[in-house]
């Protein structure tokens, strides 16, 4: 492609919106160009890259025994409302909705899971035609809360999804594996330095799940590794560092506290530690049909992981109470709601069991109560997992270790969900015996812009991106050193012929060669060639790798320094039809 | 693919939705599973075919200089409303629209002109950059008055939609040559049989257009061919056979007509020929701020055509007058509106100017006048052409020609759009003198669900679909003559892995012989390899061609049998990755 009839642009400025790499030097680099919030328009440059990406996915899907679907966008509500997530979704305002001219409605596809169970119900009928395995490539909705970082989280986006369907939960397990050996290898051949960290579900299925970490500090996700285990944030368990709790217990006393409602200055102002101090939470629990109040307490120096709370008492989404709602129930305010004569139903973070001698406060304004104790003072709770995990703490996967911080870009995601969705739609085939039994279902999903942004976070200096050969959308940027001089273009046009097999671009504009090459160093070119006075009439250019790395071919060597540097599979070709052509060839056909 | 692990299944039953033969085939043949009212699944199969038409799409637009790019689905409300778009199509309720939760409006893009001048305003600033020509493969959204006939008219489709930028008309016009012939080249290559026809704009652009139209009887549209010219119905010319109005002008007369509302009636009852007597149509024309209301004059033997209606009068709709609005407007009732004392605009048709002594009602309940002429006892009308035209008419580009019908699927429609959109979105370039003009645009769509369905609907017989070499999801249908014999078994499979490359599906399922024919033709499978008792000791296989055609091939011949059968072309190659690995083998790389 001559870079005179590339439609791209690049720029100088900083786009405004931009808060992390990625995002900045996509749009910089003419990749991508807002629309709107959220939406992002893919350029010649950018749509090579997905489809690089989408060709590797497919490969390695096609692979391990996945067939490709393609589904709609539209889905009715009633098919939403039978697996319960229309109220689900609906109620997080995650989900686009859509009238038809006839009134009935319909939601924007933000994953497939119904559609897929409706799709195999009826068609897969026996056990013999078990495991199956469909997946697509195609675009997702989400209504989100906030839209940013470009194409990390926009209101729509490119996703791989695929679902498999077992007989069993070892088949399943055996499909999980596949899939999770699968998408390794994609993110190996996207040169990602990732991780897989066990991950809560969400609101896709509550079994076993794991995410596809790509490390980058603009990650949004927080992932906690110790040696090989590693965990999300959300979902981590852990044990805060031990602290000694006084054994003998004390009397009982309130002391005042006026207008200290930060643990941080009560602990300042007490001179008790955080440790000592009991700090309890006011939730609303959101259902599909109610909404439900519940304290919890956590110790003075953590903090409460909400979705955790929400898992526990199978909620919607939980929020935290108004000022409003925190005086009507306890006839208090923010700060001093407490354990003590609560008329709620009142839970704490299992860290709290062994707390004696603590302060808490008593839902008396201006007022706290130190030397609590559990049972003497106030009911024991029950006790449950709330706890966010921290670095520091220790990993109950992995006898003495502790955690350490990371963050990470979501790339990709694999889940075992069951019969959750075959349940509900009543999806079964039958079994050896003749019986008939509900598909044991796996999702699995790919963020396809989003692991093209996360090379970037992962591979870019401060010239711009350096893609990784197999996603590169050009290979070889060739420039001569001035266009004003007929050998050097001249000898540019003959390498570009030479080498067009090995996806080059021609930069026949009229600018200065400084700026040539800033642009092939923003776009991210794995190799630039550089054709100049010196050497171009001894036939040789000049050769740099995006790294930095310099040579000096000749132009008879070239086609073979460039098999070399580039090889077939990274040109696009796929395995099976490199095979194939030989065996053609062979055959002299 | 071997038939036991692929995800398909056929059907005996005859959807009860399917009106159309291809609707109904690719829905037996397990292609396509509909998910609700114009909703459909594409299957693995499906989603072969519709990959290998967008393939042969991308070759040849790629071979004609055109850049692929992804726009998104969600269109922000101001762009449209910046064409004017929004109101036309919301009047139509063509659009879906969504809000998000901060409620700022979208709809579901139907097409793209907006976006992609968007896109191409201020990324394009000079002449020297232009021609420019973008398309994308993807959805489309529309809220059709009446989803129906499979993958024709759905709610949702896979659409090929590209638009050019030029700097001038002249090269507008090359553009739209250069598409017109990549169009034709891609309609060849599918096999499919198609005329070119004349087209009316509607709602994208009043410029020259052209519709790519696949014979059909079950098409939608009427195509009028007189020799080498063709047009759209909608968009057609004509005039009528010559009939002989009388000179000498008569006395009008009022004749008692009572309760005769239909022309057919009234011609029987008085005994004047249709082409003697003025219907008189009451339409109202909807804008986007104002509703009007019209009366149109057309010979008591022809129909109007409305488009030419909406068009003469640049409404965005046009209905016909209510039972109510008709009686408010002219006191009568419908079937007695004549021009006669007619407190509203009357136009007529152009071929009613000649009329003579003609009998017309006139506003007045169960009467009609006879021996009416213009001037003399009405108002002279405002003369237009208004007319539907019919087979037999004469066609005015043709001296001496006349029209003959038939029917037509679109399956690709090109437009020369002019500045519609660059000036309304102020895209604009500078022109080699240093002026700023606004782009000519050009936008060019092809329809490729429909496509592969209008190839259905020309290739298929009694037995099922006889997809074309190109498009056929698989090219060959091995199976043993039964599963018991070990010896064919072992044969199929042996011809199964030596024709690997050629796209074959493998029937290993235990079923009779007659059952997995009667599957494979329905598919549409070109070549049956049936391993049979008879030759399988010879090491030869009986081949039959969907149309029938039957060989005996030695297993030693097969490969060389296959590769004269299936050109590389045909399975999915592109011309220029097999020059690319010629070129490779020739360097022993």
């Amino acid at each position: 492609m001559k870079l005179s009839k590339l439609f791209f642009r690049t720029f100088k400025e900083v786009p405004c919106e931009a808060e992390i790499t990625s995002h900045r030097l996509l749009e910089q680099a003419g990749y991508i160009r807002r629309l709107g919030k959220g939406l992002f328009i893919y350029t010649p440059l950018m749509w090579r890259v997905l489809q690089k990406v989408s060709h590797i996915i497919r490969e390695e899907m096609n692979e391990a025994g996945a067939q490709e679907v393609s589904l709609p966008l539209l889905h009715p509500k009633e098919l939403w409302q039978s697996s319960g997530r229309w109220d689900d979704f609906t109620a997080d305002h995650l989900l686009y909705t859509v009238n038809d001219r006839e009134r009935h409605e319909y939601c924007l596809a933000p994953t497939h899971e119904e559609v897929i169970t409706f799709l195999v119900s009826n068609w897969i009928t026996s056990y013999k035609q078990l495991p199956l395995n469909l997946y697509q490539i195609g675009t997702k909705f989400r209504d989100e809360i906030r839209p940013r970082f470009g194409l990390m989280r926009g209101k729509e986006f490119l996703m791989k999804d695929g679902y498999s369907f077992s007989d069993s939960s070892v088949m399943m397990e055996q499909q999980y594996q596949t899939m999770r050996e699968a998408y390794s290898k994609i993110f190996k051949r996207l040169g990602l330095d990732f991780v897989i960290v066990a991950a809560h579900g969400g609101k896709i299925g509550q079994g076993k799940s794991e995410e596809f970490q790509a490390r980058a500090d603009a990650g949004e996700d927080v992932v906690m590794i110790c040696q090989n285990y590693s965990v999300n944030l959300e979902a981590a368990e852990s044990i805060p560092p031990y602290f000694p709790y006084e054994k003998p217990l004390k009397k009982m006393e309130k002391i005042s506290t006026p207008g200290v409602i930060t643990i941080e200055e009560l602990s300042k102002q007490t001179q008790v530690v955080p440790q000592l101090i009991l700090k309890t939470i006011l939730y609303k629990l959101i259902y599909a049909d109610k909404e439900e109040f519940v304290a919890i307490g956590i110790r003075g120096d953590r903090a409460i992981n909400e979705l955790k709370v929400a898992t526990h008492f199978s909620s919607i989404e939980v929020v935290l109470a108004t000022d409003e709602e925190t005086k009507t129930l306890t006839g208090s305010s923010f700060g001093f709601v407490g354990p003590l004569d609560l008329k709620l139903r009142f839970y704490a973070d299992r860290t709290c069991k062994p707390m004696t001698n603590f302060m808490a406060a008593c839902n008396e304004i201006d007022v706290h109560m130190i030397n609590v104790n559990w049972e003497r003072d106030c009911p024991r709770p029950e006790f449950g997992d709330f706890l966010l995990a921290e670095e520091g703490d220790a990993c109950p996967q992995v006898p003495g270790g502790t955690y350490k911080t990371q963050r990470g870009i979501e790339v990709g995601h694999i889940f075992n969900i069951g019969t959750k969705y075959s349940d509900a739609l009543s999806a079964n085939f039958q079994t050896q015996e003749g019986k008939q039994r509900c598909f044991y279902m796996g999702t699995y999903g790919i963020g396809v812009g989003r692991t093209a942004a996360a090379c970037v976070e992962q591979r870019h200096d401060e010239k711009g991106i350096i893609w990784p050969l197999a996603i590169a959308p050009y290979k070889l940027f060739i420039t001569p050193v001035t266009i004003k001089d007929e050998i050097q273009v001249a000898g540019a046009e003959k390498i570009y012929e030479l080498l067009k097999h090995f996806e080059p671009l021609l930069d026949d504009r009229d600018e200065r060669l400084g700026f040539k090459l800033k642009d092939s160093d923003l776009l991210g070119v794995p190799f630039k060639l550089i054709v100049g006075k010196t050497f171009v009439n001894e036939e040789k250019v000049e050769i740099e790798s995006r790294a930095g790395e310099k040579m000096l071919v000749s132009f008879t060597d070239l086609v073979r320094w460039a098999s070399t540097h580039i090889p077939l599979q990274e040109l696009g070709f796929d395995n099976a039809k490199v095979s194939e052509l030989e065996a053609f060839k062979r055959l002299n056909i």
